[in-house]
């Protein structure tokens, strides 16, 4: 089986009749990931770039910061498990729930839910620009690059982009891992962020920002529309929301200081 | 605030220049479900259909069978909190995690990854069948009325329809809230399912597969493409899975023998 799709026989209606055929379907698959001997979380996802999924992933949930809290990570991807051990053996994966913030004014927004969150989101501080030109070129670059999406039409892709170009691009079937394969692919190769761009296939909700700003880029382009509190994050977080880049045109929701034509 | 949508003042670019704007983007707000006094989940939602949200969502983790299963219900909107008391007050949330399913052959399907899911997903068998006319004429007909999607281009539509009609149509920002939101709709009224199809715009993920399978309707409908896991639990809990309905042609994943020409 390949790693992001497979042949699938299927029944075509087309043209007022049945024919059997072929279609290409997202490989999807459960990765279950164990922290300190015990079981932290089961990712379902597209079975590549396991190793920064799992490094973006707990990093996005606070159990690391760098690639060096690490002591070891191994992935059995036959079996779908990931084993960590960290540096630190105290850190209790029991310890990272999902509780909401009740009643917080953590000093970033008071849009937050969850507690972790609170302790690695991170408010955006970058002189970085855009002109029009390149946000419309790096969503085509991201689109032309993407054949799997092509293919399937099942995978949502995310870019980490240079003003001009797209550096790495990954594709998931979640576009939670897509955007966590990019933040662990950042930290193990130690990429500043600061000068980078986040090109996203998929809507912009609450989530995908916090992630963004996780891996600390302050413009994010999207195919796709926002929601409300998408939005009131990117505002207190200082991120750039730019919505609906599509053919010649685009929205910008939040923070538009950063996109300035030339 | 709107409950689906919010007006929201945005730059737009067009025609190689920016002008201020207004766009409808749709509502996004979280909900915490206490259940017997302990915080059992966060869902990040829109803002309607609360009550029966929960009520799907609770049916869909295994904590009730029945709406009668309740013996109280409050939703606090404007703070983002629901309170339930279940007849049951040994029930605990605690007991009803995500821990992945390990080595199970449960008679239902290999491909289970949720102790949940094992225990709540059905096998559906129905003697229902469709024709393509009637697969078509509901994609249209559940596009045709979800005028929020066309205005915001932020929500998930799931409908219950029959063979011929969309009887109740939901919308979200969270595909599986779009779900739970017609499945607790399904059993406050008591709505047979045997005879029923869920129309779908998204993608058919393994999670939008198991839900429709714990609502129990064997025939799903989507504008979109399916996952390699998807097909596999489709075939194993017997239901029809039919993707990438547009225009007037469609695939058939799974099942294929309750699709009928006339």
């Amino acid at each position: 089986m390949d790693q992001v799709m497979k042949k699938q026989p299927i029944l075509t209606f087309e043209n007022d009749g049945f024919r059997e055929t072929e279609d290409l379907v997202a490989t999807e698959a459960a990765l279950t990931v164990h922290v300190n001997g015990e079981e932290f979380a089961t990712m379902v996802c597209t079975p590549a770039h396991l190793e920064d999924m799992v490094i973006g992933f707990l990093a996005s949930e606070g159990l690391i910061r760098l690639p060096a809290d690490i002591d070891s990570l191994s992935v059995d991807k036959s079996k779908g498990f990931a084993y960590v051990t960290l540096k630190n053996k105290k850190i209790s994966s029991a310890d990272f729930g999902t509780k909401r913030v009740i009643g917080s004014c953590c000093g970033k927004s008071r849009q937050f839910y969850f507690h972790n969150d609170m302790k690695t989101a991170k408010t955006i501080t970058t002189s970085l620009t855009v002109t029009p030109e390149q946000c419309i070129g790096l969503m085509k670059k991201m689109q032309e690059g993407s054949s799997d999406f092509q293919k399937t039409g099942g995978l949502h892709n995310t870019a980490l982009c240079s003003a001009d170009e797209v550096l790495v691009s990954r594709s998931d079937i979640g576009r939670h891992n897509a955007l966590d394969k990019i933040y662990g692919h950042g930290l193990v190769n130690r990429i500043g962020m600061k000068d980078k761009i986040i090109a996203f296939s998929g809507r912009i909700s609450s989530e995908v920002l916090l992630k963004v700003s996780k891996i600390g880029c302050g413009i994010l382009l999207s195919k796709s529309a926002p929601t409300s509190l998408a939005i009131e994050l990117a505002e207190d977080l200082g991120i750039t929301a730019i919505g609906f880049v599509r053919g010649s045109r685009f929205n910008v929701y939040a923070h538009h200081e950063r996109v300035k034509q030339d």
